[in-house]
């Protein structure tokens, strides 16, 4: 038996709408997003933890860097569970530094260090928390991209229309810099 | 070049004890603990995120099922990366439940709930993150067990002194339920 609940996220969610229980959710079947390449899924944000933390996971194909961006109240977590991925960050002095991380390898950014990250093989995944006194931030790829039902990566590229741009980065503590450069190659 | 850092916790860690400075840490090279037969490896702490989550992995040889226990103020995520994780919780109306969790399966205890975990598969290991309103608390591993060099699960495990029973856990919102039956099977 599969119970689903109704959030205010989802019609058919496996978080249950009171953070008082208990649940277990089966790999992938957390609430899932798209957001260009990606798929999102959540297995538990704010409303589970008293805005402590969250949990989620970020699968994508081989591809590009992402935006380099920041988050002023936001601390990241990058645990990575299959592929590999380069994780580019800067401290706040403009110290620059990139890394290759496999399946087991961690990183950690600070609120206000620059990032961004590019996976390097087929399919990889991090699993990701990201929060801070302010709260976290889970609801930003699906408000940014979209919702998804199916499991799987997205079939084609979910592009937010521009518009979207410039009100939902700055309501989930994302900032994006355009024409940052990262010199450590 | 690996490097390595004076903290309050470790003479040399991968943490840094600045906590605006991002850092990468490889597979297994964490803040190591053992305690019974498990390895803890910390990846952060509070200290890294304000007191707001913390993030590490569990190891440990197919055995028993730990002691029940409860949180009053901590919220628990169980995330399966390797091996066979059969995680038992009651919920606060003493509603219980059991689920076998493989890799990508994830479970999430609201505090106040009792639960206890028995790991089906040899070297099985859980991503934890274990935090609430009223902090992080990822050195209860080593302050009930004890820190440690080596890589790897422990060679023979590591009993605690009996008189670390009684002090340790309720510094780190952790009570241990004797007796407690789970009538899940």
């Amino acid at each position: 038996m599969t119970i689903e609940y109704a959030t205010r996220y989802r019609t058919a969610s496996r978080i249950p709408a009171d953070p008082t229980k208990p649940y277990f959710i089966e790999k992938g079947e957390g609430d899932r997003a798209h957001l260009f390449g990606d798929l999102i899924t959540v297995y538990a944000g704010g409303e589970q933890t008293e805005n402590t933390f969250n949990f989620f996971t970020v699968e994508g194909p081989k591809g590009d860097i992402i935006p380099a961006h920041v988050h002023a109240d936001t601390h990241e977590v990058f645990y990575i569970t299959q592929g590999a991925v380069r994780l580019f960050v800067e401290d706040t002095e403009g110290v620059q530094q990139e890394k290759l991380l496999t399946p087991g390898d961690f990183g950690f950014v600070p609120k206000n260090c620059k990032h961004a990250y590019r996976m390097e093989r087929e399919h990889s995944q991090v699993v990701g928390v990201a929060a801070g006194p302010g709260g976290t931030f889970e609801r930003f790829f699906e408000t940014l991209g979209a919702p998804a039902d199916a499991l799987g990566l997205p079939r084609e590229p979910v592009i937010p229309e521009p518009h979207k741009f410039g009100s939902v980065p700055e309501q989930f503590d994302v900032r994006f810099l355009r024409d940052h450069e990262w010199r450590t190659r």
